[in-house]
């Protein structure tokens, strides 16, 4: 047999792993701060849901990963978590609103690997379903905001209406070609002025209609935006004055783009992505999705929701890069205790210690001292604790710390509290 | 489009999200504190390293949930952690023994749909690989002691040897029929010796060979089978033992069950299962596995493992029992932050009492008083702060207890002393 994993996914070991979970687990702390509660929606789900007219759309479904159970019944593996939601919304109509809700977990397509593109990875979505007023997306973007500057990332977040990005494709009068404009546009961060320009004529756009859809493009001032007598384009600015005043009040940094646009996705009004010096592509993103969830239902019901994702991978590799030549942690021990002949000693003082909440380890291969600290050092125990009979005579015992290679002579009750994690 | 989920497969809404995160945080933690470090294997695996000859077996791969890839690649939804675990330490050769990890998630069996089966549940397994003393398996039945006594349970632990189990079927004289002895035998706690007795002769075992093996199995104290010479059952209580005086030093409290057989599963040594009182069905199970991994690696090297699994449905289903009529958390938030016409204000407040840490909602529908309690009252938050135009000229707030009734004015830092949680 051929060791080997399945193609596209990847084996997170202890070093990757520990890595990843204090991301996951700061995102949580996070979201539960800002009043988000957790929730857990299933990884297979039928394949009519994954498929639903409103769901992910074709381009998705194509790359959605498809298998039956043992009834016939036709599944697919859930490619994110916002179809599951609005399937639940449809499922428990006496939710109460707004519904404020995080999941994060794996998702999967079956798309080409690319560096960066996996086939199982994970989302961390919180949304909020109910809400018209733009405070649902302060709070995810106040979230963001805090999030980033807790793991010391300095982020800016980029924001843009999507109504107002119709009124300005309205005044350009190219409304009839908008798709081929949105996508174009969206490209401005990466390809430039000169590349979308390119891109507009080879897809058939007059000169004038180009320049007049850069023109309004480049105006990055709201106010100047305001002689436009556009209905579109004053809905658009009305929701984002409101937005950008919460964000101020709560000193949230963004910067208006006017180009931004996230593909020809489901979203009705706010647009945003998320990013960091380290990298040139977006470390979350979202927006709000008026429609969706009523149109997936097929229901006259009004569904108004917003939501922001955040991409744990991308995250993880901008911690990488800033990281790099650092140790990694291989393992969450916090102490090796290390029997010289005094086993079942030592056995009594593992259990203390571990009675005190620390993560501890025991030598399990009754093996010599030098083994033991080689152990320990590759993987990466801060400390180690030396239980010889001298020690056990005097209770107090040797406790190395390996990194500095200091060492120094303490009862069990003195290294549980040197140890123990103060509180934050 | 039918509204439902796929069959057998569950949401977790955020009242049954939150209960399980909280068994799922504790279980972490012990698993930390005992030195284990967390991993993730993927839930996509090739349909080769599923079923290979010593993988899950001929049921078990029946079960397997298959697929395609694009690429017209055969796999598979793992049905354990076990399997990717196998083929994690043989793709990663220079690994450091003792490997201890912990791994939990979804797993998937496509079997019939039974009160309390689902095709998607979550394992919580925990293995310690490379080690061959009993200090293995004294390590992970203290910690699932101390687990189920941190969610106030009291749970006892049955354990075997299945070295001493092949021993006594040897001096039952029905070696050649063991697999059946062994999977009636293991049902005596079930059916009663009569059951068994009954099932034994059914499958023509002789009056006289069932007599031999019941008397045998009736024996539970290690001491009286010293009698019998016999190399396996003398190597089976040389190791029970050693785990019992390793127990016993650790106060973990435990009973010896000679009939105990988990299956016709892997394990070579110790095996066990952990009960509560509250249900008959084991909520957490493992032993020893010594040739598994090698076997499944095709290798000659010995990958000595013991591992324990908790069934997080069935502890869940405990803790309902328990907590029955007891009002379910449906939010994690902890305050909710109610303006009376004093929106902007209340934003600021909310902020502060989120750099406080608190989980704080704030009205985001512009609701009433009532309509907001009834909101704060049917989630379970436990307390409303009042933000009118005289508490904010006062810089004091109302605070009420939801639970009690009970209020009190507060500024917004003694507010926030009196809910941060106190670091036990």
């Amino acid at each position: 047999m051929e060791l080997q994993t399945a193609r596209g996914v990847r084996d997170f070991p202890p070093e990757e792993k520990i890595a990843r979970e204090e991301v996951v687990n700061k995102l949580k702390q996070m979201f539960e701060i800002y009043g988000f509660s957790p929730m857990e929606t299933p990884i297979l789900e039928r394949i009519e849901t994954l498929s639903a007219k409103y769901a992910g759309g074709a381009e998705i479904l194509k790359e959605t990963f498809k298998l039956k159970d043992q009834g016939g019944r036709d599944l697919g593996l859930r490619y994110d978590p916002t179809v599951p939601l609005a399937r639940f919304i449809g499922m428990n109509p006496n939710l109460k609103m707004p519904f404020k809700r995080y999941e994060l977990g794996p998702v999967f397509r079956d798309g080409p690997i690319k560096l960066g593109r996996y086939r199982q990875f994970w989302q961390c979505d919180v949304d909020t379903i109910g809400v018209t007023s733009m405070l649902a997306e302060a709070e995810v973007l106040s979230l963001a905001a805090r999030f980033f500057e807790s793991l010391g990332l300095s982020a800016t977040i980029k924001i843009n209406n999507r109504q107002l990005l119709n009124g300005l494709i309205e005044e350009a009068k190219v409304t009839d070609k908008a798709d081929d404009a949105i996508l174009s546009l969206d490209k401005l961060e990466k390809i430039g002025e000169k590349g979308v320009s390119e891109e507009l004529k080879q897809k058939g756009f007059l000169e004038k209609e180009v320049k007049s859809l850069l023109e309004l493009i480049r105006v990055k001032e709201l106010k100047k935006l305001k002689n436009l007598k556009n209905s579109l384009i004053e809905r658009g600015i009305k929701e984002l004055e409101e937005l950008f005043s919460y964000l101020n009040l709560w000193n949230v940094p963004y910067s208006f783009e006017p180009s931004l646009a996230r593909g020809l996705s489901y979203y009705t009004g706010t647009v945003y992505e998320v990013f960091v010096k380290e990298l040139p592509s977006a470390v979350a993103a979202g927006g709000r999705y008026d429609t969706m969830i009523g149109n997936f239902l097929g229901s006259d019901k009004k569904y108004p929701a917003v939501g922001i994702s955040f991409g744990l991978d991308t995250i993880l590799d901008v911690l990488k890069l800033r990281n790099k030549g650092e140790k990694k942690k291989r393992s969450v021990t916090e102490i090796f205790v290390l029997p010289i002949g005094t086993l079942t000693k030592s056995m009594i003082l593992a259990n203390e210690l571990r009675e005190g909440r620390i993560n501890t380890e025991i030598d399990l291969l009754s093996r010599g001292i030098s083994k033991n600290m080689d152990y320990a050092n590759t993987q990466g125990i801060p400390y180690v604790l030396f239980v010889g009979e001298d020690e056990l005579k005097k209770k107090k015992f040797k406790l190395k710390d390996m990194a500095t290679g200091k060492e120094e002579f303490l009862s069990i009750k003195e290294v549980i509290s040197k140890l123990r994690p103060k509180t934050e």
